[in-house]
């Protein structure tokens, strides 16, 4: 992965920052802010919901302002805290990214986020059309927020997954163009419309974020509690809102239970289900062939947008792009325990620390499938050890997101002026460059594996078996 | 649950006694039967597969002989055991229990065992059309072994499940009759019919068989792993066998995956997948609303049959019976892990035993629902603690398993020449009598519970509102 970026000199920020919620991913990524950004602790404010007692921010020196930011206090909080040239690095929940993103492009913030979120409750607010409680309407209207002119950068989605993946998206097209065209009869592309010509090209039909956790808790999950190595009440809201995946071209089975939202860019559909109960086949090279859960996810929606063509308004290509999300054992038993109790989320949540995890990993990456080579992964494999070691705030799967961070806010940083962009618009090659370092081993591996292997053998299946890759194979 | 037997003397039993199988059920009975029947060590012989390193039976003085029996060499190695009024305790697998009844049936010697198993292979035998690979052909051919005149008893599938729940269910009809009808209106049924007509007259609907294992290893499960609580060929095998169930005469929605054998008693249906991939909705006091596996068990064809009401060949009143099993975490684990790789079963597998456990229990009854006071669970709730102390080679899943084979055991020594019969066709009170001291408590608890609650909340879902107790309701 060497490349020119390998040897930039850390950017220098002289703004303020202010890190908006301290979880996992915040603990785990002000560490490596101060390591990659000429800035001083000085220059950084934490606000989040409640006191934390973390020894690492103390020894660090940065303050934490204890409170929470609602509809009606946001505005006055964050006009004391930024103002022009200065930084909203939000890695909060239940704030609407919406807000503070409008906040931002007015007051010359620059601004990154891991997931556009609403206010607390939209998720599962029974009485919201699923269209309403999707991540596909919540990037549109991000979209939405573009006002004229020059306006500071605000980075979508920018974690490992949404955010890293697309890099990897476009790393992966490189080798298997690499491996399947002529040399000398292709290059890479330089802008979307050249990314999607050859994804078209080598013919890719699914996009898997196809993600293996093996880490596995200290203590075991006890009845009535959900454990996961990050944020529980994160993914259990997104794990409940509907399944959304771009849909491809070349499908040709309707989903029962799919929608189409009916306004905005139309790359993807959604299930009339939470995607926690959405199963779908994948593999990972570890792992091999594993059973998944299709949770929503930005990325399902800016891949499948970034590589489609069209000819006037007629989609004449699109892969299907969805996550397949194995997460770790204890967090598979708690959906297992959730879904059985009807979706009410148990009294008990853990999320696991860096020291609370026995062994285990996190093989994260995308599977590309349908091409001449069949499918081809590549991604990152970071053990809980290695993660220890590089940052030790960290387990393997926050520091495989604060990365993506990283990455996001050090290219928002060089590129102020951006305004509002997708992982998708931005340089995979720079921002692999400064994400790298903590991604672990980073594996590129084809194979044989289809979503029909071993499939209708002790019983019959409803399969098309002329396409292996129709998402009605993949889905369980 | 004092009664007449709990005071009787053990049976006294002068043959010798088979132990075929020596895995975790055969060495937790072996204790038991040297406890409650009136024999001595030399007069058992175990005969496994492998030598078995195990103390206690050494300690007992109980010699074992190492044998595989195979089509061709099960009737010599039989004469050579055993004779007329001799005994075999089939608790083996991969070995045809119909041969052997047959054998037993000619030669005059006593049978029981927890399932009627087919040689090695047929239940993953991707030739076998579903039905030959199903619990209810293997019963309608051991009921066909029937010869004329009196024959030595020869008791079919009578562990805990099945076995003692259809017991547990006799004893939930009282309780539910006593809560619900007039006294002095109603009295225990003396035989088959009248037990039918008192289920009908309860108006009950839906039997599961509602079973949470909630014991966690000492060491976590690993990848590439299949753990659980018993024989994890013999779980792994009765999984991919196709789902069967009792067909209620209530049942309106006919599942698009369901077949009838078209031939023999037609109480059961079967699904065309494995029960391991079919979950459904269920309850049990402690766990409360779960989601368990609809994995085929003798117990669903035997209950569902003893309780149909028929007049002429018209069936006039059934009720839908079938498993919800929720094994331990680990073993939940096991199966996503081992549908995800396409069913082909993991290389390494490890049964728990009584030590290898750090706590839990197994909570294991019947859950009868559709009545006038909606469900009523009865059943058995035994720790991994008090297993340990009630019988040292036990964990609470083998105990519960070796309680109802001492109790079937000790039935048929009373009972000699009963022919081949079903759990249900024996008293429950002098079974119980026996295996109730090593189940732990025995839990009798109404509910409101029922597989529509908290449905269709923050999805439109297709259920009938009309009658909870649908099994279109009760499928995931």
């Amino acid at each position: 992965m060497a490349n020119a970026y390998d040897t930039q000199a850390p950017v220098r920020f002289t703004g303020r920052l202010l890190l908006l919620g301290y979880g996992c991913i915040g603990r785990g990524v002000l560490p490596l802010l101060l390591r990659h950004v000429d800035m001083v602790p000085g220059q950084i404010t934490i606000l989040a919901a409640a006191e934390v007692r973390d020894d690492s921010r103390l020894a660090l020196g940065v303050p934490l302002r204890v409170a929470t930011l609602t509809r009606d206090n946001y505005q006055d909080i964050l006009a004391e805290e930024l103002g022009p040239g200065d930084f909203l690095l939000n890695l909060s929940i239940n704030v609407s990214s919406l807000d503070l993103i409008a906040w931002c492009q007015e007051h010359g913030v620059l601004y990154l986020d891991a997931c556009i979120e609403p206010w607390a409750g939209v998720y599962t607010d029974p009485k919201l059309p699923p269209s309403e409680r999707s991540n596909y309407m919540l990037r549109e209207l991000a979209h939405g927020l573009r006002l004229p002119g020059v306006r500071p950068t605000a980075v979508l989605t920018h974690g490992v997954n949404p955010g890293l993946v697309s890099h990897f998206v476009k790393r992966a097209l490189l080798d298997i163009a690499a491996a399947v065209l002529p040399e000398g009869e292709w290059q890479e592309p330089h802008d979307r419309a050249g990314w999607a010509a050859l994804a078209q090209r080598l013919k890719i039909r699914t996009i898997h974020i196809a993600e293996r956790d093996t880490q596995v808790p200290v203590v075991p999950k006890q009845p009535g509690e959900f454990v996961n190595t990050w944020s529980v009440d994160a993914f259990a809201a997104e794990g409940r809102q509907p399944a959304e995946l771009g849909w491809g071209s070349h499908e040709r089975h309707w989903p029962a239970d799919a929608h189409r939202h009916g306004y905005g860019c139309d790359a993807t559909i959604y299930l009339d289900r939470p995607g926690m109960a959405v199963r779908v086949r994948s593999w990972t090279p570890r792992e091999g062939a594993y059973h998944g859960f299709l949770v929503t996810h930005g990325e399902a929606i800016t891949i499948t947008n970034f590589l489609t063509v069209k000819e006037g308004e007629h989609v004449v290509y699109r892969p299907t792009v969805h996550y397949a999300y194995h997460p770790c054992d204890a967090a598979v038993l708690s959906q297992h325990e959730l879904e059985g109790k009807g979706w009410q989320l148990q009294a008990r949540r853990r999320a696991l620390g860096p020291n609370d995890i026995a062994g285990g990993m996190d093989e994260l990456g995308v599977l590309l499938g349908g091409h001449a080579r069949n499918a081809y992964w590549f991604g990152s494999r970071l053990t809980i050890e290695e993660a220890r070691t590089l940052c030790p705030s960290n387990n393997a799967t926050s520091l495989q997101t604060a990365a993506g961070v990283l990455g996001g806010v050090v290219w928002a940083m060089r590129h102020p002026q951006a305004g509002i962009v997708d992982p998708d618009d931005m340089d995979w090659r720079e921002v692999l460059a400064v994400a790298s370092p903590y991604l672990g081993e980073l594996i590129g591996e084809f194979t044989d594996w289809n979503p029909l292997q071993g499939r209708g053998a002790l019983f019959p299946e409803d399969l098309d078996r002329e396409d292996p890759w129709q998402f009605k194979n993949v889905r369980v």
